[in-house]
């Protein structure tokens, strides 16, 4: 995997890219090195985009689609080059690796799902017309998804009023979607309308994505924002108060059991003991209406070297075990609303057929 | 200050000392750079004891009271070496500069409140006299320190049943006291009974004493230890169960509300919402019964680069904002109960008069 460090305008003010298309390249940020360097993948190889999803260079569930999707157009013109003799064969093994790259963003499937119906389309033609209506098909996505992140900013910012301190947690930004974000798309939109007081960032460890991404993100805009650790959660509803807790999603089950990044549950108890609405943004692409209950979603746990070393450096004794789940589920029933591009939906949730 | 590197034999199973005095010199473990390294800082002047409790080379509160005692005894052999003119008034100053070193601990009061109250005893003698009798008393508040975490720990022993799981937070352990531990004392003597099957260490952000220093402790004593990010707590107790949380605490009001590092108050809270029992193991010397509620106890804010930046590398970008209190309040009446080395004491709380 090349190294490309266009530094592009990241520090002039302008929201970064998260995912460009060009010339049959699929431009990566490298989110593991930020807020300190601005650096993109430049990728033409569906398994590096494979190795990107799983070090966490793209994360978000909205963003890890969109790579999914170019990832399959990736895999499509490799195998188009290669020949035509077994290409839907191929490309439906590829699917199955890249479906595989994490597991507990429904939004990977998704996209490759709608990827593979395009491909097995009647009359989808040769192979280099299916690697052109796959890239069609990702562009669609991806715009789509930025438009589903406005309109899910324009309905999450109604429920706030005027002077509102949130507390959000990881990255549901821009960053993690096609550029806007979805729980900092409701912050962005709220902003706009002069509703935000100050944006209170979990730091979210092990990976620091509210210190590293949602701080710098939203710091880029011009929004107040204050960085706390995520065990100040309590202590900051119980001591200065808080209008409203916001956060993203990573699979929300038909009853409305949300998976998302580890924390958030406690949050969501935090928030129902003080009386504080909690709620989470995310695009329909996040459903997954075939999970009955979150108890059913798998949640991915990763290696402990990211709870026992910080920047290469042993933050506890060599040999300590460590629990590290990625995810967490909160109940539905903690959910004050879910906040999606066609409204905001109440409980009871229900999103099965 | 110069630095000592004597290593002792902590990598060898043997719980390392947190404070040593030996001819006129206070030996601090340097609890800044554990677990990678055993450092030893030997102090002889009262300045560098402050110094050495501002910068945390020595925390926790009965820690801290025991390494004020001995401030004392290095402030009096300073002044008695210069000569007795007004012996008294200076050590009298010099309890004011030590007092001022954390603003939260009681203990650190309370030991040289009781230091002073030797110094200005009728017939206490020459000034080298005195200083005989502070150190008299400094090793006094250490044995008894040691002593009562040992009754604190038979005491709540008691309280847990065989095959227990339980969650500790922040380092209420030997390197937080004379050597045995609050909260680890307790699960050190329900390990020694048969009752533990997991500790559980909340890595404690943003100085990660649980990582550092709690899963350290209880590694070297051979107890099963997992460590978790502090935000894992809630789902760990919805997930995995849990029999207790134990933690210790640096300031009890009268009413039982309790000062503990930052993160307790969210424990109590998910604690309470899972009917986990939520315990405090201190001492009698972190009750201040002076203080009618919590409310009224200085809570410390420390400086923003605490959570910005992590061994020196930067994790947010520059300029950003940061809330970062050291400790946090919970209500009495989210403590199950308080364990002390008089025993197990239930509410409602009454340390008042």
């Amino acid at each position: 995997m090349r190294l490309s460090t266009r530094a592009l305008r990241a520090h002039g003010g302008v929201t970064v890219e998260t995912l460009r298309w060009e010339d049959g390249t699929l431009y990566i940020l490298d989110q593991t090195v930020l807020p300190r360097k601005v650096n993109y993948l430049a990728v033409k190889d569906y398994r590096e985009v494979i190795q990107a999803i799983r070090r966490l260079a793209v994360r978000g569930a909205p963003a890890i689609g969109v790579a999914a999707a170019y990832a399959m157009v990736l895999a499509a013109l490799e195998f188009a080059r290669e020949g035509a003799g077994n290409f839907l064969a191929r490309l439906e093994a590829a699917a199955g690796e890249i479906g595989k790259a994490r597991p507990t963003a429904v939004n990977l499937d998704w996209a490759i799902q709608r990827q593979l119906a395009v491909a097995r389309q009647k009359g989808a033609g040769a192979p280099q017309e299916i690697v052109e209506r796959l890239l069609s098909e990702a562009a669609a996505i991806f715009t789509a998804d930025k438009d589903g992140n406005k309109a899910i900013g324009v309905h999450g910012a109604a429920l706030l009023s005027r002077g509102a301190a949130v507390l959000t947690h990881c990255n549901a930004g821009g960053l993690a979607t096609s550029g806007y974000g979805t729980a900092l798309g409701v912050i962005r939109a709220a902003y706009a309308a002069g509703k935000i007081k100050m944006v209170y960032a979990g730091e979210t460890r092990p990976l620091l994505q509210g210190a590293r991404l949602t701080a710098f993100e939203l710091q880029q805009d011009g929004i107040p924002v204050t960085l706390i650790t995520d065990s100040m959660a309590g202590y900051l509803m119980a001591q200065k108060g808080l209008d409203a807790v916001i956060v993203g999603a990573d699979r929300i089950a038909a009853n409305g059991d949300v998976a998302n990044k580890i924390g958030t549950y406690s949050l969501a108890v935090l928030a129902k003991y003080h009386g504080v609405p909690f709620y989470v943004a995310a695009p329909f692409s996040t459903v997954d209406p075939a999970m009955p209950q979150g108890a059913g979603i798998p949640i991915e746990e990763r290696g402990a070297d990211e709870v026992t070393h910080f920047a290469g450096e042993p933050v506890a004794a060599p040999g300590t075990a460590v629990w590290n789940p990625a995810f967490d589920l909160t109940p539905g029933e903690l959910v004050t609303a879910i906040i999606t591009e066609r409204g905001v939906i109440h409980p009871p949730y229900k999103f099965g057929g």
